[in-house]
């Protein structure tokens, strides 16, 4: 058997090594690539997608996994190796499972529908679109299925990021979420408004740099393996575990928002600069599902990046950087303008206490049109009724409304609730890091992190995907996946900055 | 016979692909890597280097080409698909013609050979390095007699790096260049020398980049193609035709360094960005032979750069970006200072008077060593013999001597004639340019340079490596490499420097 396992190890390896060409040809594209490098750079993702496609799905792996899980036997156990292989398990089978005639006629629909979404975005044009939504839909449906037996057909979708995640689990999560984070909302809409127009100036962009770096230092993202720079969207990306690079982009109008995007992507860095060294390049490397990582990336932002202790440490160094724009701006005013709740069209510029919103109302919407209860004709309609029920406001238009998003396009369906359900895990980690470190408070306020990411590395990261999300959520707090501990953050926070 | 021509083509493309992959992995560890990038990225680039090795000696390949060649029958002849198998051939026979076992010795002893000149250098110790060379030499010779039948057992060494060129037609090309240029060079010694104290000062480096990139986007290098980097030695990169980089480093002590380095660089990038597109992706991009590449970084260098009438133009800006280091340096002084001759110890430092004499010791010594005529042990002795009659210096120890380039050690031999060989390339375009177009020097004089560049690519750029190196020239100049050009233009220009 340890034969065998090296094999599946230096297989996993090899993939390992071609999927970090592949973030690396991706990266350069996006960072540095002149214009001319369009052609080439396609030939080599197409070459390196290939490759790797080829490796993970050949017979020969297939066999060498099958042999190994009857081997091992019980693969849920503790034991690393038998980890190892029911991760690889899972990997191979969502790949192969799927027929590749019908995966390439599901590239070839995605492809298609994504100009055709951005088309009918700029024209504010849902009819155009709703054809080929509507056979993605159908498409997604004959994935699922593939799949039985589940107890609902949403459930593969789910599982493909959310490793065995339920979608009545979900549902129950949410269904609660849903109706205290409404209740909350309204009673912050009712209330005086705080201000953040100091924010919304154009910050000198060397200067924010300058102090997004200083941040994240001292978060203890490891700069020997990683870096950060400039692309049109912020994301992290890893080549392998020691260069592990993040990207942000710095707005005219807002002084604020690449600061908090870049704790936000230092964050997922973290997690993926965590892991245990004798995962790298594993079935186990990479993150326990991605409302985990998100998880990280929203702790750093918000429970770190938002909180009064943060700011009462970093805000005399901010507003020596701005004193144009802050000398005349004391810290409360400060820190209830970064903490601005008010209800958005848009899901990616929400806040804290409408984020999840957002997110709940796509959830509801992918189960109905893969159970059948929604009709994709009538998503518009929908879609700005729940707008109205969760937000209390309507879109006045398609492109403001059910268009906005472009995972739909990509055939992404049940990867919105891992944003939600990120946010929950943070709190209950935080809660359970209170406990244990009830210190971490005062020593956020002094500018030290240590204790916190350390506590983080001891309990999640690294561990890479060793265990499943439930699996490790109780694991590390005794409890699953709940919304009680985020909604007692929003209600503390929150009725203290409007005073309600 | 069209089929298989596209399979050949097809194959050759997606190595291609590789091979820009190759480049972009050891580009980016140049260029941006955090150190803890190291061990994936050297896994990454084995993984690659594997693939490339294997595609490109594969037996289908072979009897693909074999075929062909056959089919063809006349691979000299003009037409592009008898080049391109032409060439196919070529880089098979060479990659399959050295055993696979001695191959894998040859890199490991390689590898070995780099450390232990690294140690003797630092050490002055030619007696430690001196065992491994040897062994080096050998291996090299062993090499060579698998391309059996030849006039001479360089001329193996020499044709990897100069298609179909022999030892006898350098060694008769250096032996009247070497003592025109050692002439040349002793009159120079014995006249007043000139001043260029002021460049050897701190000049401000984001000037510095404005300058060289301001230079170079008038000689005609496509930004859309390319980018501009930091890297730890000046290099030239492709990832594809339509993504060609350079990169550049600048000197704290020296304020034209940097500039030269750059031009030097965009014109090894716009040879590559002036490929026909046709050949995209064929056995026949990338230019016709070292020699002839470093032709026209030297031109642009050179020929253009250290010339009266480029800096007729761009002086009195330059002059503006420094007047702390240049106000007081009227326009005569600063063309005789950057023209300075003075006889070097070191190869990269030396200017176009002395460049040559070091190239040519050089490879009088590989012939001396491969031939048997020379003895390793004796290299220390025999290279400071040849200094002190080329150049009239002796080196004070072996660093500044025999032990300065890492060439050898890394089995490179045939490789330092093609920079020799470049400069002569250089003058004998230039002189077929300016009776083409007599208005050349009045153009560089008011910063024009498209006629320039557009005579390159018509006459050189376009053909790729359609055409062997004697060939092209034959073709472009009427004449075979000679050195009587390059010895006009030295004459010339240094006579009046110095007033000889």
């Amino acid at each position: 058997m340890e034969e065998k396992l090296n094999l599946l190890n230096k297989s996993i390896a090899e993939i390992a090594s071609l999927t970090g060409i592949q973030a690396l040809l991706d990266w350069d594209q996006q960072v540095n690539m002149p214009p001319g490098g369009v052609e080439d750079r396609s030939n080599q993702a197409a070459l390196i997608g290939e490759l790797i496609h080829h490796r993970s799905t050949s017979p020969e792996l297939g066999q060498l996994i099958e042999d190994l899980a009857k081997e091992i036997g019980d693969l849920d156990a503790e034991d690393d190796s038998a980890r190892i292989v029911r991760q690889a398990k899972r990997n191979y089978d969502m790949l192969t499972k799927i027929p590749v005639e019908k995966m390439v006629e599901f590239i070839r629909l995605t492809t298609q529908a994504h100009e055709v979404w951005f088309k009918a975005r700029q024209t504010d044009d849902f009819k155009l679109y709703q054809p080929v939504l509507q056979r993605i839909i159908e498409l997604k449906k004959e994935q699922a299925e593939l799949f039985k037996p589940y107890d609902h057909i949403y459930d593969p979708l789910l599982d493909m990021f959310e490793p065995g995640m339920k979608t009545a689990e979900v549902q129950e999560i949410f269904a609660t979420l849903r109706k205290e984070q409404v209740a909350l909302l309204k009673e912050i809409s009712q209330a005086a408004q705080v201000d953040n127009s100091f924010i919304k100036k154009n910050y000198k962009k060397d200067l924010q740099e300058k102090f997004a770096k200083h941040v994240i230092s001292k978060f203890g993202y490891d700069w020997q393996r990683g870096r950060l720079d400039l692309a049109p969207h912020p994301f992290t990306t890893e080549f392998g575990h020691g260069d592990v690079r993040i990207t942000t982009r710095y707005l005219e109008n807002d002084g604020l928002s690449a600061l908090f995007s870049t704790m936000h992507e230092a964050g997922h860095a973290m997690y993926e600069q965590g892991l245990d060294p004798k995962y790298y390049r594993t079935s186990l490397a990479g993150g326990t599902s991605l409302a985990f990582h998100e998880s990280q990336s929203r702790m750093w932002e918000n429970l770190v990046g938002r909180s009064k202790e943060f700011w009462s440490f970093f805000y005399p160094s901010f507003q020596m950087l701005f004193p144009e724009h802050l000398e005349e701006v004391p810290f409360e005013r400060f820190y209830k303008g970064i903490n601005r709740v008010a209800p958005s069209l848009i899901r990616v510029e929400a806040d804290e206490a409408t984020y999840n919103l957002h997110i709940m109302l796509r959830m509801e919407i992918e189960i109905g049109l893969v159970e059948g209860s929604i009709q994709s004709k009538d998503l518009p309609e929908i879609w700005n009724a729940k707008m109205q029920e969760y937000l209390g406001i309507t879109p006045p238009n398609d492109t403001l409304g059910v268009l906005q998003d472009v995972h739909w396009s990509g055939g992404l369906y049940g990867y919105f609730s891992t944003y939600a359900l990120g946010n929950l895990i943070s709190v209950q980690l935080w809660e359970k890091m209170l406990s244990d470190m009830p210190n971490m408070p005062d020593d956020m306020a002094k500018g030290e992190f240590s204790g916190i990411l350390g506590w983080l590395r001891t309990n999640v990261h690294q561990f890479g995907s060793k265990y499943r999300p439930q699996e490790l959520i109780q694991k590390i707090t005794g409890s699953k996946i709940s919304p009680e501990p985020y909604m007692r953050y929003l209600n503390q926070k929150y009725r203290q900055i409007y005073n309600i």
